[in-house]
């Protein structure tokens, strides 16, 4: 994640929440009134972005707030434990406040959601990964944070990678021209992947040279019989409903990949708090 | 909400998921290859943003494409019911579909949940509001979801309203003289809030001026107290940790304004497919 | 006023006027030659802006350059006075001369303007206010500027305050259905204010529970009785062609805020120039 | 003056007047009511911008607009003539309505301070001419302004032109190297103009090869005989605090060039309202 | 290529060239004369963008300039041809000339140039691809004018691909070290590309599981043999120094890719001008 | 070359190339780990933009790089010379690398042959200047790096220079008509040029008081005799395939500037590598 990207990311949020100043703040603080605050976490979480994410963002308001004392991206947090400690300027801390933790608990939902995925799965030679199912405009810190609970990321956006699914497929009339033309079109740099929902489709995968095929909502039996066909000539990707409860029985399928949109689309905010030092 | 300022943010969204382009579909299909597709509910939940935002996406990608059908904000929908109908360009239409649903399963989502808030206290005269703990970016789209879902707005950043909070008070020895301080400062267009924890505070509140008091954290028993001293002197806000089970207890105070942080931080996403008819 | 908001504004104001550079001054001077100027009065007048705003513009060209001895806001200047003292490359001051000169002597023009409204009517419990007919593109710093001249300020823009005007109530055939209307659609926190030119449009105002009640273009007897009706149940604003020589008549009749276009749109530039010492 | 650059400069007042939306307009009006205006002279002056600025601004606002029967820039206008119509969604045309009005004001202000200097020196052959003391942001409208009242276009920005001044000439030791350096650097299709305060400098010009020779602040007299001195072989511009009293005198001696930054630094708006045709 | 994103760099490039408007035509034409131009050829060349990018520069200077005629990507082109034909207000054609006939005339030099290569390779199954030796700013477009030559794509920017170098190796003592710890971090959609200068690292690579074997700056002779040693177990990338004498050799050996800078850094620009019709 | 406008203008580059980071060097280094690398001539060549362009790169991608031994715009370069040490982390060293490449290669290389061209008519009171046949989006510094080269600049744009070509003389019927109608438009700090095919023309220009007389295509005989028609009454330009081969011919006719579109449309770039030092 590229920092100066970053930056220009977290300055757009700042805008957004602190419009043109803090009517209540600066009408009460002075310039000059300084203060050391604490981020502390309210329940049980993996922490996500607490120094890269929420830190940055009172930086980026005021580069004179110092930040210290950051819980590790992945780390297991328990109720009460601190988080991030910024210092500086009251009225900068004040303005960061809201942005900093809007983000550090969506991030930190995120990982421990990612997290609880991969912890069901580790006896099995397989990777939880996320997909396009993100919040517009938090791509980039959505899929950190999948990183961060122990995930991995799938394709980024519609320019680095391929996915061929059934419209696609339609157009070409078989697997085999919708990958040939595609094959044609793109960088030797990327992968192609295509969508299936039978066993026919993975087998004309297979002979299309396809690299990696995703399963989709298929069952747990045919993800196997799919698994033994494929029989290690493409990457395998489960992907469709999957939830923490089945989870497990896809893992056992072989399958390469599981990629999952809720860890993006629907993990619950984590409850974190900023506490003040009377100072 | 303003379209010339939501066109320009839904672009940014659509920039993020497409980058350069979609390598796949630009592969396989002509630039003039048209289609029909429909956004469909697969759960039953409330609309918001159909038109207003998915459709709006759509368009925006390419003015070329038609968008009709749509579902109502605040419209009851049920699995299978379509929510959107689009026609046009194949390629713009995959290109946008991912924000499209991203967008609009999102915005239900919250709509759904206030929906649900604001149904559970239909029989008492108070208002279910949000809060500034919204989705970094997304302010502006969440708060209308919000409004879709029957709900009421709280200001939307730092700048368009005033909340004298514990730091305010600490700083200047009393609420009395926070308020009086903020009052100095702001346009006479906006309405003083001030947290309270006690009702000594409630008490200072009203003595000061105050135009709306938050009850934060309270009991229900203690928010009817505080009801009763305030005795229509300020509007009464209720806030801090109110859950669908508690918002009935909260609603029989007699408050005015319940706010709810979960509307818009933990509001899961409906489930919303794009299926296409075949042309 | 945000710092980060203010540094973006100024920095797209040094870019009109520099272009790609400065031809003359790139042609004769060394990027490490530096000089001293001061930004000196060349007539008496209300300061507003040297450090917050000329200052800044400096320090934004070059981060390099030092401002030091800022007159304050809201000083009384003579003629001869220093307002400001800049070090740094002279390159860079007298590339940023230009723009931080416009803004210094617009912004004390506004505040010079206002603080002779403010002087005029200083025996009377009354607040002077400005309007939205500000410079496109300056309203955030015009508005700072009424502030350092002892002014307030009115509702920045069309979201953050509410002004039922003569259309709004036409289409809604009532002052109360339009205020109704309105308060079932915005925040709570923001008050309703209503345009009227008779003193039965001030009972109804009454009747609908109006919060801030304009008093448009109506002679100072008519305000009167206009005040006497209202009692003290709304704010009172007085608005329309008030003058410097009008403005103690409007005082006079117990009006609240008398809000003026003038202070923004018709304050003539005060006179500074910028002397170099020689070094 | 190119469209795209003005639309985008006219989109950003817009977004300053206007924030997420007017909170008023939208709660009352349908977005598909619609309506008629003017906006309608209350006073006499020089018209500038009515279609190409204030037209345009409603047309960003929403291209349903429809403009039409705008007054002519340079144009004398009449108490009670109007200067433009519009029509289309009611919302849109309030949204619009202060921006293109502080602007219509503003640059026919301008104009008409223009065209009062103009006329007073029309029997001489000279050119009144604009400077660098324009409102920051809006250079480009306020020096269209000043050509719509007959005046003409100093350079725009420091790039575009050349202006040696007494700190250049310091740090050379003498005009000749100043001129020189500068000539060494710039493209040959701008002409070198320098700032004299005597006659002697006036000389040193000539021999260096000056194009344009700033007389500032000089009596009439003086410049008379400066004049004379350059005898057709450089253009001759005066500058520095020539008022309307003392315009002619100094067109009377024979200076090609009068430049005025009271023009664009202390033009009073011109009083222009808008009036509603009940639809 | 993403046409809205297409859009706003043109529009970047217009306003580079136009600034504030064209002073000449400005002054000569009427904003309603009306006219019809033809880019020509002026030389022989292969085609690229004259309707996707120079046609294009057109439509967004001014909508209602029509573009008809347009020579294909990858057309063979002949002294007197005409690429496009456009007919619309004589102000925009001028402005938007010279921004159309730089990128025309780059884009087909690069496009003719690659064209070159891929026919000198043309008996062999090898494709001839670009690299990150574009000019900035300018990425998109040139890629796609080696698309239009007949040639391929290599990875985009640092984030949509991975090649590991020799720093990357030295950090990790080994490539199998530096490729797992790669492996870890990036999408299972996205290939490893290794650059390697012996035939021991090119087994290394092997033993790695690496996907694509880049050879760089080896001998044909060299090169044969790693083909030879790889035997279909990777994609194999030839790069450095390779010219339009030595690429027939290259291929020879049996290379899958040849990667060669310049295609994009030194393509001469190919000689198009615009001639109009007397209307 | 205003910096804070540089700065900008690179940040835009090194986003195109790093995307949203760099999946290679992020994976296998640590933000900590630090190195030193140079920029090392592969050719001879004119050196431009080391430490100006290539320099503020880095420095722009991580204000921790240090930046040192910059060769001097200019400077003769031979093949080992280093052209810049910077030293700083690795990973944005690493992302900084191509950006910083790619714009010193091709900013050498318009040097380096303006220099050929310059050299070439050392003996005659000539100067070579550029054209906006530039690169777009790469104008101000294509322009620094023909001033580095020992060149000058033509206008920069539209906006700062006039050109009349002949479909503005055909729209007025003739040069007098074209150059009175532009002289009535433009500052009067701008020349005003005409481009010529024919001595008839020639003749006009003098008679219509044009500032700068172009010989467009003319032979060398034909200028000299242009050259002596007008006698010092105007600058004159020299333009049209002037290659290599013909400037010196050109030169000794006697005009004041030899205009090249080649010197940026058709430079090759230099070749330069960066060296580690193994720390």
């Amino acid at each position: 994640m590229d920092i100066n990207l970053l930056n220009k990311l977290l300055s757009s949020f700042l805008r957004e929440d602190i419009g043109r100043g803090d009517l209540t703040s600066e009408s009460i603080f002075k310039p000059d009134d300084s203060g050391t605050a604490h981020l502390v976490a309210r329940q049980s979480f993996i922490a996500a972005g607490a120094e890269m994410v929420a830190g940055r963002v009172f930086i980026i308001q005021n580069s004179r707030i110092t930040v210290s004392a950051a819980a590790a991206d992945g780390e297991r947090i328990e109720p009460g434990d601190r988080l991030l400690t910024v210092s500086g300027p009251v009225i900068d801390l004040l303005k960061a406040e809201r942005v900093a933790l809007n983000l550090l608990q969506r991030l930190s939902g995120i990982a421990t959601l990612t997290s609880t995925f991969v912890e069901r799965v580790k006896n099995y030679p397989v990777l939880i990964c996320d997909t396009r199912k993100t919040t517009p405009g938090l791509r980039m810190l959505e899929k950190y944070a999948v990183v961060a609970g122990g995930g991995r990321n799938h394709r980024f956006n519609l320019t680095d990678g391929v996915l061929i699914k059934d419209n696609h497929i339609a157009a070409c009339e078989s697997i085999k021209k919708a990958v040939q033309r595609v094959r044609n079109h793109i960088p030797h740099t990327i992968r192609i992947e295509v969508e299936t929902d039978t066993l026919a489709q993975v087998q004309e995968c297979l002979e299309s040279g396809v690299d990696i095929i995703m399963l989709d909502n298929m069952s747990p039996e045919m993800m196997a019989e799919a698994v033994e066909i494929i029989g290690g000539r493409a990457i395998i990707e489960a992907s469709g409903g999957i939830t923490i409860d089945t989870v497990e029985a896809v893992a056992k399928t072989g399958v390469d990949i599981i990629s999952i949109g809720a860890l993006t689309h629907s993990a619950p905010a984590c409850d974190i708090g900023m506490d003040w030092t009377i100072s």
